[in-house]
């Protein structure tokens, strides 16, 4: 156990490495006095709403706490708590870094575009970094505390953090939704009434919506994210913990101590960190192009990966032994269907490329076949994702069984410090372009962030890919824990009582409903900020020619207190569903709910996922001058395509990927319930 | 077995009825001479459309035929084309009467409603029985036909039958597909240049594409119909027998004789048949009146089903014993799921109740919130179909085994002739209304069909409701066949190859894959009539001012061609796709593919039907006089959400219903070839 020391060890690197980053970052200029204001007036709406948030779940997993506690066992209530405060504490400083970087990118970038780059990478290595020393300090903590000062055994350890995961994923799945309700009302509210309506560009200072929008940004693209991804890592680590431990590997891994199959994912995880660290230095540049920055980030994941890799290699061969690199493959496996998942997410939703060519073309007849034609390409994008998936499944299987498919998801997550770093920064340009518009800022500072945007959107597809091919290898590693936990040998979909197949129709559905009320909370939310933005314009005098400033207050209440409110259904819709249905039909009926949401959670997810990107992407290339350029009536077609993708992809189709995740553990960690 | 004679004399006795009807409504008079002219464009356009796709369709059944005379049984191969000409041969004539009865409506409606209720039901009846009187004749001829003349033993000859349904469900994925290709993208094109950008109304004789929209309601509306339900009554009906004939059922149902499980389905549609032909009875109406009509046909279909559900009672007592009455209980189960799922389908897509009214409210914020809210009510409106269909599988399982779960579907479907009498009915009123319009009738007589066609839509929600809800049960029972057939006796969700979850993935993004097939076909084939509308309207001078005629064959043939040609792929995929993961990936992973395929094809055609449903009833809401009424910015944001449901709710939804039952069915009947 001894050697386990360097995975808290790892992790607090990865700690002191994000501090110095934040404070490397802070040490920047934040430009003159309008930049500074409106930074401050961003940081300060998305901060009051996030501590409105977090008081909320708090309520809610105070009460989850208790029942835990009570119900299952006080450690597990315990984990629960520390996995969800570390989760708020995550995005909290995630965010925090976000809001301080904006203006400042906004100030280098009038010294160039390496400048402007440098910095706001910098809030994007403290996120990315963030997440994950949380995460497996968190949890290596935890494991190492739970076998010292506790009589458990191995098997309940790992039972009783499963419950740190939960934690996580709850946490996750109400900053996802909230966040993302919060950022597509305001965002839509804004498009809606100022581009389609009023005739002014986006993130002109006289939209009353437009501080909003902002917000939003941080409070959706990075807390949100920052917590979305925190839950897929930790689950991705616990998920073969889980199935490490349990009765089925054993009988595989003969001649191999438990304890090192339960082990080896934090190892990785933890070389994970150090190789994050040190791809970090690669991702330098100092050309002020974007192909060179474009380099500079696969340089740098490239070289985090194969240190991963080779880290993978030397761990499985030294703690289970040759005979079983089985493992390694599978962890390789998954690694390449990530890979290969990005790729796809980027054919599908790249303006250079066919499938949102076509839905450019669709745009000539109008809305109505660009909605059509952004449906079928998005539905169709959904094929290969899945077979990837479907392939990776049937080569960690083979090379390690149910143990393989579990790590199989963590070969993804692995490296995610410097993947979430990448994704981390791209909010940050984007709100750093918002602050130049508002700030009147040169054409150049603007045409650089926007450049600086682009770029993270583009690499941005990988971490996408991994994020998404992630889950459904983590969620079905849950799944297995579920399923040992309560001790099913077998989930036979012939059984004659139908419970299975009933399971399987109740977990299917779920998706869609969740999606549902994430798509209807979008709408209600935007169309409350479109009438207050319809309202401002009609009752301040000199609004619109720019002698008056709009009240951007009244919009981010409005839209703190509708993504408040309508975040709660969705998020207790997770955790109640799969608890109603074990306990009303049993855990064959649960068992076959998990399986039927994984299957298409998984598929509406890469579907609205893409939609959203291809939609977007169509509206940008038609910004871009094709098609009559914007104003045109193919761009108005598709603005509206693009509007009815924002909730897809920034809050339905991220929320999904935690949804049946945090499903799965809520039954893992119930499963004693079940048993009666 | 001689009382099994029953079978195929109910079966004459409906043909007789349908023959009858037939003729009844030949004997009315077709009206003046421009009315003859439009119906017999209208007719020459349906039957050149249908015979070209039959011609194809016949290529791949005839490939099929030799395939499975050679690699499974000659035998098999016999019943696939025998229940594919069947099928064709229902569609041919119901669309047949269904064209020489439109214009006969519109000239009956001069003489009140009553009376063009009278003809255009007659029309509706036709197909009902036609539809229900082939599929069991064949169905029952074949069954008798190949236990006096061949020596297959009863288990045989129930494998061997599965090959008629394969056939049914063959010609009615093409013919739903190629036929909802051809009437949406007639319909889609005429709307978005005549309506949209022309400013004509619906149904102007002055748009160029307006006969291909009327043809397009009989290839589509009445012939694809036709062809989907035989399909689904030949299924409903198969797949019990199968279940029957199988080992599991025979532990269960201790002292039956087998033959009599495996007769009784064909018993109760017999009894269906007549008790459908007694209720046609009451669907009469010497008022004027909508709610008489309304009232006649609710008597009708109740008087028919409490007919059925008395005969079940006593075949199964007769039948099977007193002792087995679980068997009726499951049929209960499945009507009582039906009629529910058809209360869940009225209520979500009423302009009446709140769901569609929160979409006509969204309309007021534009095109983009109307389409989210659509997608949001329809994503919801899948959780209570699901539910309900999930709680008749375990009343059904609980009551009767696999065998019930597979005989409910059959409970829901006994009464296919009448329900489908009522849902054939609407669009022969629908067209008699075109017809109306473009030979310039006073406007009483286009209101009586508009009532008419109204009056359908509302009842036809039962129809769709016992539709969908009988797909799911069906499929079930299918998929069990399968897994006798290829002798898996559990299908573990948790075995360690991964096999079982990798078919269940691939299985699920099948319904998404197809359905992008069914919308971007409509999408171009629509795209192709835009550009040929827009044309004619620029080079026909006088066209506009009503001085010349438009070409109306050059839109029917590029709707013809445009259909013929996308209908393959999305046909092909349906069949090939089981056989391919059947060969490669093994029986387990095929068996997790139908599962995966069943449970999203099954949300996503609820989804599909519904969100079409519902935008269309917001345009009739806003066309009514609210929000503006027509031309308002609220009517123009609708129109969009109607054009994108369009193909949703008539081209991939109802396809999506087939499709999984026709891959189910394709891999029993493959099944040999598997176990190798």
């Amino acid at each position: 156990m001894d050697i386990f020391l360097i995975v808290p060890v790892c992790a607090l690197i990865g700690l002191l490495f994000a501090i110095y980053a934040y404070f490397t970052m802070k040490k920047e200029s934040e430009g003159d006095e309008l930049m500074q204001k409106i930074s401050g007036a961003i940081r300060l709406g998305a901060m009051v709403y996030l501590k409105r948030q977090y008081m909320v779940i708090a309520v809610i997993v105070a009460v989850v706490t208790i029942i835990l506690a009570l119900l299952i066992n006080p450690f597990t209530g315990l984990c629960y708590i520390v996995g969800a405060t570390l989760s708020a504490a995550a995005g909290y400083v995630g965010m925090k870094a976000a809001t301080y970087a904006n203006a400042r990118t906004t100030q280098a970038a009038k010294k160039g575009m390496a400048n402007a780059f440098r910095v706001s990478y910098a809030s994007g290595t403290v996120m990315g970094l963030i997440v994950v020393s949380f995460g497996l300090l968190g949890l290596s903590l935890l494991f190492v505390g739970l076998n010292a000062f506790t009589s458990l055994t191995l098997a309940r350890v790992v039972e009783v953090l499963l419950g740190f995961s939960m934690g996580a994923s709850t946490i996750a799945l109400f900053a996802r939704v909230g966040g993302g309700i919060f950022t597509k009302a305001a965002d839509v509210g804004a498009d809606l009434v100022g581009k389609v309506e009023a005739g002014i560009p986006e993130d002109d200072p006289r939209n009353p919506a437009v501080i909003a929008d902002n917000v939003g940004d941080n409070v959706g693209d990075i807390a949100g994210m920052g917590a979305d991804l925190y839950e897929s890592y930790v689950g991705s680590i616990i998920a073969p913990m889980a199935v490490g431990v349990a009765a089925v590997s054993l009988n595989q891994f003969k001649g191999v101590e438990t304890l090192n199959l339960v082990l080896l994912p934090m190892m990785i995880a933890a070389l994970g960190i150090i190789a994050s660290i040190i791809g970090t230095f690669f991702v330098r540049s100092s050309k002020n192009e974007s192909s060179a920055i474009h380099r500079a980030f696969n340089l740098g994941t490239f070289a985090s990966l194969l240190i991963t890799v080779v880290a993978t290699w030397w761990l499985v061969d030294t703690m289970l032994g040759s005979q079983y690199m089985g493992v390694f493959w599978a962890t390789i496996a998954g690694l390449v269907a990530g890979f290969l998942i990005g790729l796809v997410t980027e054919y599908y939703t790249s303006y250079e490329r066919s499938p949102t060519l076509r839905i450019v073309k669709s745009t000539e007849t109008g809305a109505a076949t660009d909605i059509i034609s952004g449906l079928a390409v998005s539905f169709e994008s959904t094929i290969f994702p899945v077979i990837i998936v479907a392939i990776a499944i049937l080569v960690a299987a083979q090379q390690a069984g149910l143990y393989g498919i579990s790590i199989a998801g963590l070969g993804m997550l692995a490296t995610l410090g410097i993947t979430l770093s990448v994704d981390a920064y791209g909010p940050v340009a984007d709100n750093a372009g918002g602050i130049a518009e508002m700030s009147h800022q040169p054409k150049e500072v603007r045409e650089i962030t926007d450049t600086l945007d682009a770029v993270g959107n583009t690499t941005a597809a990988m971490g996408k890919g991994f994020a998404i091919g992630g889950a459904a290898l983590t969620a079905l590693g849950l799944f297995t824990a579920y399923t040992q936990a309560v001790g099913l040998k077998i989930v036979d979909m012939l059984d004659p009582s139908g419970l299975v197949f009933a399971g399987i129709l109740i977990g299917a559905v779920l998706p869609f409903l969740f999606s549902s009320f994430a798509l209807s909370a979008v709408g209600k939310a935007a169309g409350f900020i479109v009438e207050e933005v319809r309202r401002q314009f009609k009752d301040i005098p000199g609004l619109m020619e720019g002698n008056a400033d709009p009240d951007y207050n009244s919009c981010i209440t409005i839209s703190t207190n509708a993504a408040i409110k309508q975040m709660i259904a969705p998020g207790l819709l997770a955790i109640i569903a799969p608890l109603f249905v074990g306990l009303v039909l049993g855990p064959e009926a649960l068992a076959g709910l998990l399986v039927g949401s994984i299957t298409t959670g998984f598929v509406l997810a890469i579907m609205m996922a893409n939609a959203g990107g291809a939609w977007d992407n169509t509206k940008k290339y038609i910004e871009a001058g094709h098609l009559g350029g914007k104003g045109s009536p193919a761009h108005k077609a598709a603005v509206i395509g693009d509007t009815v993708g924002d909730p897809f992809k920034d809050t339905a189709g991220p929320a999904l990927n935690i949804l049946l995740k945090l499903m799965a553990i809520v039954s893992a960690v119930f499963a004693p319930l079940f048993l009666v």
